[in-house]
């Protein structure tokens, strides 16, 4: 049985690029941009004034001017109007661009406009203020966004500010999330007595969504036939599968026997884990992987987390997120020789620490309890006690 | 000018209920719930089998006997099969209900399964072992997850579990995002060199999409006719109306002389921060509340996630966001009498604290850092003086 880390490093050796694509900008939030978006003018294009009022040249000032006769009124948007002399003013208003006989703005809280002049309330005026001078942010072919992050609400406003209408994005893999076994029915339908209904794959469609990934399902009866042709269509079709339970010993568990005659390879199959010990991994010639995940409901959602979305972002070309750490709550002690995920709901104390306070379910199968925590802390497969005030990263979900 | 702690208790004391709705539950993701979701059945419904193996009495292992007489095979989803004699055993799979004569699963590991009978390679067993009790994680009409909170993918999953094909979810407000201005054109058009690009309202579409909103947009010229009569026509179709810019002293601010026609009552103008110094709130007779955000992208930001995030939780009856508090991870002075957003970016120590580095743009003007930090750190109005390693309130987004 392979640790945890093994786990992750064979699953991080399946790294693949699944090429770009390109999407309205307004369409891209949650992508990851697979280009670097580039000014396309001066940020700010023009010196942009950024206080309602009048626009002076500050050597006036110098020279003892304070009352000036406004020579005309532009708004944001208008061409710029400029002045013959320095007695003149330009009334104006916030977002205009600024004529270059102009560098100095007084706001209106410190004018008094009267009779078609404008007379200084104030004596303390620095050139150039008020006004968000031509190319301050960034200049015309600077990159304002770089390749090979996530598409962020800031990211969509940068891409609007520089005209680029449409982003290229990374591609995404192609997903399936397969369920199987006639014990289970749709959630629509009435289970007899000893039927449930399935879960996982919609708790997995769920928190794909969440990071912009659209999967299909595909629930798979109890037959060895329609089994290895329906996962031979998918192994045509989608880049990776995901299932949820299946892998096991069971006599009417169809799938294993299917994955190997479809020549899908096991990459590893147990894992030093708790929850999530028979996770199954493997990969077909065609470079589709197999995250096969143990049908227990936190098992699939811990594996979830804490291989799959780890592969997506690196597949993705992502940075690698940087942990999350937080402290232990209360002393735990887990026994069995395997790394355990417990199940922590997270706060911050007013020293800005992060604490972790355990919620143990009845048992790993308990799914309810997942409802009320944020996060698996990932503790230590060596040690068996964990001491309230010791800190271990957490995987947030 | 209010303080942010009095601009928070002005729009928090308008919060309205919007209703409830029902939607198909795999579409419920980040929605509101706003019922109580209760078991139809024990969960487990029945004593559910979790390993592949045999079933037997445990009496038998108090009478000494090791070797079973396989009496049937047992698929997950058929009925119960029981024994009639303690050296009897039923052959099961993961996922099994168990018939009432049996009460102990020994698993395929430890076993030798030879010319139909089941011979324990152990001699340690449990009781009740790898039996996941009926009615354990949940009893019949037990709520597993209560009204007025976030709809998650595990909530989504205890919906499939207990049959709750649709779910009924808080409405949320109808909510329309307005730009205005002529300097100020669509993305896909080529400004000249006197406008710029709208974006600030991709900024607000972008964030409401990541919190389940889905908002229109309208932009409206500069023509007083035209700013009345759309905004009139916004009063009747929308609960929100938010607006980034266009709340100034400048001339062709149409939009508070409409505001003003159209009886939306003032309730707050400024306040005590940077950025967004200017924000504007107030409310029409009908309900409808008027968000003016300053047009500085970064104020827009900054007010969007202070003020109407945390309003639109609170009138959505969601618990209130624990605080999120950080380490400042170096000094910073700030003079004005205002409270200051610093604009962050967020890493954990490896002790558990969360660090916030601060990422100073080049003025409040600067959006293109903000795609570099995580956070708005928000410092007390009445210092100036911030060292490092004080805490402080952090706002994600």
């Amino acid at each position: 049985m392979i640790t945890v880390e093994e786990a992750e490093q064979i699953i991080l050796a399946q790294l693949k690029d699944y090429g770009t694509g390109t999407v309205p900008f307004e369409q891209a939030l949650g992508r990851v941009l697979a280009e670097d978006i580039k000014a396309d003018r001066d940020l700010p294009p023009f010196n942009r004034v950024t206080m309602d009022g009048i626009a002076i040249a500050y050597k006036a000032i110098e020279q003892g001017i304070s009352t000036f006769n406004i020579k005309a009124t532009q708004a944001a948007g208008e061409e710029p109007i400029g002045i013959d002399n320095t007695n003149e003013c330009i009334e104006i208003m916030t977002g205009a661009a600024l004529s270059s006989t102009l560098d100095t703005i007084i706001r209106y809280e410190d004018l008094e406009i009267k009779d078609g002049t404008a007379k200084l309330l104030i004596t303390d005026i620095k050139q150039g203020q008020n006004i968000h001078q031509k190319g301050k942010d960034k200049m015309q072919v600077d990159t304002v966004a770089a390749a090979n992050q996530l598409i962020t609400p800031a990211i969509i406003s940068l891409a609007a500010s520089v005209g680029k209408a449409r982003l290229m994005v990374k591609k995404q893999p192609r997903v399936i999330i397969i369920s199987s076994g006639d014990e289970l029915v749709d959630v629509a339908d009435t289970p007899s007595d000893y039927q449930i209904r399935r879960s996982n794959n919609y708790t997995i469609k769920a928190v794909l969504s969440q990071h912009g990934l659209d999967a299909d399902m595909l629930h798979i009866p109890d037959d060895p036939e329609i089994t290895k042709q329906q996962i031979q269509t998918c192994l045509q079709k989608y880049d990776v599968i995901l299932l949820s339970g299946g892998i096991s010993m069971g006599k009417f568990d169809y799938v294993p026997q299917a994955l190997e005659d479809l020549q899908v390879k096991k990459l590893f199959h147990k894992v030093k884990q708790r929850p999530g010990k028979p996770f199954w991994f493997g990969r077909h010639n065609n470079g589709v992987l197999v995250f096969a995940f143990p049908g227990n409901p936190v098992a699939t959602f811990m594996c979830l987390h804490r291989y799959f979305l780890l592969w997506l972002n690196e597949t993705l070309g992502l940075p690698s997120k940087p942990p999350i750490y937080a402290q232990l709550a209360e002393d735990f002690t887990f026994t069995p020789q395997l790394k355990y995920f417990l199940q922590v709901k997270l706060t911050f104390t007013k020293q800005g620490v992060l604490l972790a306070q355990s919620i143990e379910g009845n048992g790993s199968g308990d799914f309810a309890n997942l409802a009320d925590t944020d996060a698996f802390m990932e503790l230590p497969l060596e040690r068996n006690e964990f001491k309230q005030g010791e800190v271990f990263p957490v995987i947030k979900f």
